[in-house]
């Protein structure tokens, strides 16, 4: 049966009532053109404070958008307005998400991440620890996994609609100086982004989607890297290619770039299906299945990216406003930043990893 | 400009005099069914003679397709009926290319084969070697190279359509057993088919199509095969993947199957663009362009593998007829065997090979 009836269900549910306050932590074009709508969207959620760096732009914003607190990092860790929120939403360069995480554990407050969770493995698993030694929930944001196309083909998988999964191939490839012209810009800083670009920021979304879907980790990695564009000499990655091992026989392959036209598919094939989504990663999830000599897209006319970070942060809502387990907790996210850190490894090394 | 205007004209035609009289070798489905049709339907060839290990099977399908020979595959060894047939065309299991490649060329015929062009890379050298002491054009099979829609791809790229090439992603699945239902068929008998099955069946059409269509040809390739169903025990690849690195930073993955569900795809991103093949190499050949935010697809109703070897047929004719160059001579195939070769081996040594 096609999932077109009830296609967007949120079987996620576990309460309808209730709200959290955020505070929504750094206002890149992210967080203002997607996250704030998508938060003034949400059933469950609603937006209490703006945190900048600069007590200006949160106010022009906060105004904007109707926002009553508006508030520096230097404040935010000094304590300003806690009283006004119940849980934080990290949106910075990814070297700053431990910080704002583990103020926002000591003040007692819900911690929702952006992926990828930190620079590197060893602050991600800080940022796991600040938050359990508080008892706080920790989820990592996932959009994925709350995109209606991608929970309908988790279904079909566990339905058995491909059959035995064969081969999953991921791509995720966009020209980041064409959408963001600056090159002083934080994704190509190894300070601000940890390992590298195109796969912390891009092949991530291929791993733990894959991961998602299948429920299933792979168990190694072997990665290759090249950079010679002048723009991303400091970074390994400007391209990637990677193979992935689990521990069945599923082949896995994956491509990302920073520096070449949009494109995000994944692709998962078995012995009796296969289920595509392509575009996949960037807001339009397009579900293609085919199984023997049938074929059927499902296209989602209401799509974008705020339409994924709605349904998300009302999955987190409803996670800390029943106490229901959260899928993509902060150990779920330290694996992708295991497998992530093995793949730069990898390619440096030349050599298979083992996760 | 899309390649709409004259999107089938054979940009490689060099004389429309003359005809070439085949003698098919070999009367499997894809003969009977495909390639007598497609002779029947070119314009420089007509087929004059039918071999088979069965005289009865042969002058059977002969009377049926008005062929005027039906010999056995003695009789073409012993010369009869060599006064009949200009050339041969060769599809039978892989480990008897060569035979039937040598005596044709004793007897001064050109030689058309199958891919892959023989079981092992040693009776592929003999092969080339047989037509070049012998003096007598020998092509290699590759039907992808005169489908319209993969010419028109190779000018898009030459034209700089999508850039510089960053990632090249191949996949050819189809389930064998569904189709051909026989467990003790060639194609899964390594004493027949060579190496393998599924790369040297199926991982080929991505291989070879990239090599075509870039024009130039990998320098390392790593390869992971894997077979777990009763059905492939004799055989290394019931399932594969692979990373090749070519001589700049191109990343090129490919994953094949002879137990997966039916598709074929050939997508190739660069920096300014994208050219996809889906399907690819099953005789409908659809292309997908995107460049920057635009996208178009061409899809011709003329499709099926019949059309192809049509395409193919009449190339060959006109290289004999002309005495033009060959693109996918014996040395053309030859590459190829070595590639495949070397991917059996890099799985077999979990090792990366230098081509």
């Amino acid at each position: 049966m096609l999932p077109l009836t009830d296609f967007d269900r949120r079987d996620w549910q576990t309460t309808t009532g209730g709200t959290v306050r955020f505070a929504l932590v750094g206002l890149g074009w992210w967080t203002t053109d997607v996250a704030i709508p998508a938060v003034a969207d949400a059933d469950l959620c609603e937006a209490s404070v703006l945190v900048s760096g600069s007590r200006h732009k949160a106010r022009r914003v906060a105004d904007r958008h109707d926002v009553p607190h508006a508030i520096t990092y230097e404040a935010f860790h000094e304590g300003e307005a806690s009283d006004a929120y119940d849980a934080v939403y990290v949106c910075t360069p990814n070297v700053h998400h431990l910080e704002y995480a583990e103020t926002a554990a000591e003040f007692g407050k819900a911690v929702l991440c952006e992926k990828p969770m930190e620079a590197t493995v060893e602050r991600a698993e800080r940022m796991v620890e600040a938050c359990e030694r508080a008892d706080v929930p920790l989820m990592i944001a996932y959009r994925m996994h709350t995109d209606p196309a991608v929970r309908r083909a988790r279904e079909l998988l566990g339905d058995g609609f491909i059959g035995d999964p064969v081969s999953v191939y991921g791509n995720h490839t966009q020209p980041l100086l064409e959408m963001i012209a600056d090159p002083d810009q934080w994704r190509l800083d190894p300070d601000r982004t940890g390992y590298g670009t195109s796969v912390m920021d891009l092949g991530i979304y291929s791993i733990n989607t894959t991961r998602f879907l299948l429920g299933r980790d792979p168990v190694a990695v072997r990665a290759r890297m090249t950079s010679t564009d002048e723009a991303f000499a400091d970074v390994p990655d400007e391209r990637s290619s990677a193979t992935f091992r689990f521990e069945d026989d599923l082949h896995m392959v994956t491509t990302s770039s920073q520096h070449a036209q949009n494109d995000t598919h994944l692709k998962l094939t078995g012995t009796e299906g296969q289920i595509e989504l392509h575009p996949a990663f960037q807001g339009t999830c397009t579900l293609r299945l085919s199984r023997g000599e049938l074929r059927a897209t499902v296209e989602h006319d209401d799509a974008g990216a705020e339409r994924e970070m709605r349904e998300e942060f009302d999955y987190f809502a409803d996670r800390i406003l029943s106490g229901a387990e959260i899928y993509a907790d902060g150990r779920h996210g330290l694996t992708d930043m295991r497998i992530l850190a093995a793949m730069y490894e990898s390619a440096e090394r030349d050599e298979r990893i083992e996760l």
